[in-house]
């Protein structure tokens, strides 16, 4: 069953008139088409007894045409009021509504006042949990996705092993990992690529700049890669020259607990479970206090999607459900490790998607 | 007077009992912090009658406070929940609120219950219409770092035209450029790099790709920078090889557009009769139905910040406003020309900060 048809019959069976998408992410979702809409209206309406359609600036019409969308898309010029056309369109569809579906952890208070205006009658509800459901168990199409999203972002890693030579800087290893990816087609990555060496890595939120790779260093790629609108997410910490007997016990320590999470990753685990399977690993090993952020993160048409894999999260993970895990360990003044995989549980088991070496690779020694 | 301090008077004036604000380009114009908290709770609460602090995820604390930001930065982790150390920090500030500033246009539904949860007693009023009448009059700093951003963007064209060269691809002479321009110590781009050849040009919206350079082709450069948190945008089309004469008849008609938007740009002219001055110029042409935006938008901190210069806009431009015009004709299966400059308004006329020529350049020919 497609997803509009999937959304309709949750507006019949809850009886709301109808649903209102603007968060770009559910919209691709939805209908196939991308958009960055700034702050102009762009969103998909769906009915529970008539056709939807899509709202969007008016040179952006011929795009969502040409994306495969079947059922129309209703264009809005700058100079026009474009919550007028979607009330006009609204009630062409469907006569009242007296309840109506939003996206409550997207849509903004000054939007929810604007359909109100426009939509006197209807009261809101939230469609958040209904289209994580939907969106939290992929399907096939989607793990194929998926796994040539975190294909280049094994090979992004290998391009910026490659790249690594005393005196190089993080920018020029981050420029040359994303000029090999651009011929290869990508146009965007998931997030800022990160790109550290030596002290910096232990800030789990640093930023690569113009410090020159030297002998001794950690160097940790943090990166995912925008396949056909599906994300990828790997981090890979490696050793620059000969590392310290202190650089390979984290090191040592971080990959055990990643393995560990690896390992305890099947339908039925929850997500509190499963960050404490790596958190145990690296408290039992001292560095406890050094493991300072969650576990991992759901994957998808978001980088970072539900659900959070935190300490405080119950859910039970079930197949189908894709998402990281990325223990790291991060001693300032010592060295960071971070190692990250992209998963996708399966019926009895789990499929690891980032296939790049995880025992600590040493570069730079002839 | 510093903007914690304006914020705090406004807030006074307006028997407002506190402001949490969650837009990061605000929060970085209040506190000089920029950061991008995903999901998580990050902001600035300022007060009335105490002083501000911002909350924020734990291990960003220190960022916050190394950035200059003197009031203090209240971590939260994964794992608490943010609402509740929000009520207790703002509690211990100001013992009841019975107003609440929010950005409308930013909050979202879902937070803004959260806070009638944790302040019940709160009404809640908009504070977009302040932050903007703040924010579109530059000081002589942002001016500074407006007109750095533009000669930065001034050399991405540069690079850009210096690599063209018959054969290589749209997505090559983008990588080249961001390349340079990150070893010239820029991390970030306002928006997605736009480089278009040849009949890609058309698009407005179009899509950087593997289209190779060939004689004839007009290139389409849009792109801009963002340095110490301010934007620029430009954008440039040149032509690769001997122009047609419809080509020349186009980039004529989009110049004399532009130029004559730059003449008439001065305080006092509203954004609709600003848009009127260049699309009066391309509608002479017969190129009016090729004219398919608006002529600009306000520009900062965000790439696209109010106010928007369309023609149904009647707000009166002031000295100390910064902006885009950026006219285009696009005609499907010919060209596409768009040329856009950075305009800071002064008291007795205006400063273009984006400075490469705008006469057509004719690259390629030896």
């Amino acid at each position: 069953m497609n997803k509009t048809h999937q959304l309709q019959n949750y507006l019949q069976q809850n009886k709301i008139s109808a649903a209102f998408i603007t968060n770009p992410d559910n919209v691709f979702y939805i209908t196939g088409f991308r958009s960055n809409p700034h702050e102009r209206l762009f969103g998909v309406m769906l009915f529970a007894d008539a056709d939807p359609f899509v709202i969007c600036p008016k040179m952006e019409v011929p795009d969502v045409e040409a994306s495969g969308w079947q059922f129309g898309a209703i264009g809005h010029e700058d100079t026009e009021d474009a919550m007028d056309i979607l009330q006009q369109a609204a009630e062409s569809r469907q006569a009242s509504l007296t309840a109506l579906a939003v996206e409550k952890t997207h849509l903004t208070v000054s939007r929810q006042e604007a359909l109100s205006g426009i939509f006197p009658d209807a009261a809101f509800h939230s469609i958040d949990d209904q289209l994580n459901a939907m969106r939290v168990i992929k399907d096939s199409r989607e793990i194929e996705l998926l796994a040539a999203a975190a294909e280049l972002a094994d090979y992004a890693i290998e391009i910026g092993c490659d790249t690594l030579k005393e005196g190089i800087t993080e920018l020029e290893v981050l420029s040359e990992i994303e000029l090999a990816l651009k011929k290869r087609g990508v146009s965007h990555m998931s997030f800022d690529t990160m790109v550290l060496f030596g002290d910096k890595t232990a800030s789990p939120h640093g930023k690569p700049g113009n410090r020159k790779l030297r002998k001794g260093d950690f160097v940790l790629f943090d990166l995912g890669v925008i396949w056909e609108g599906y994300c990828s997410d790997i981090t890979r910490t490696v050793a620059f020259g000969t590392p310290s007997d202190e650089q390979r016990a984290i090191y040592d320590t971080v990959l055990r607990a990643e393995l560990a999470s690896v390992e305890a990753a099947k339908a039925g685990i929850t997500a509190a479970e499963l960050d404490r399977t790596a958190r145990q690993v690296i408290e039992d090993a001292g560095y406890g206090d050094y493991f300072t952020h969650r576990l991992g993160h759901g994957l998808g048409i978001s980088v970072h999607e539900y659900p959070s894999l935190h300490g405080a999260n119950d859910l039970p993970l079930t197949a189908g459900m894709a998402f990281t895990v990325e223990p790291g360990i991060y001693v300032p003044g010592v060295a960071g490790v971070r190692i990250e995989d992209d998963l996708v549980l399966t019926e009895d088991g789990v499929t690891i998607l980032t296939q790049f070496p995880k025992d600590l690779q040493i570069l730079g020694e002839n």
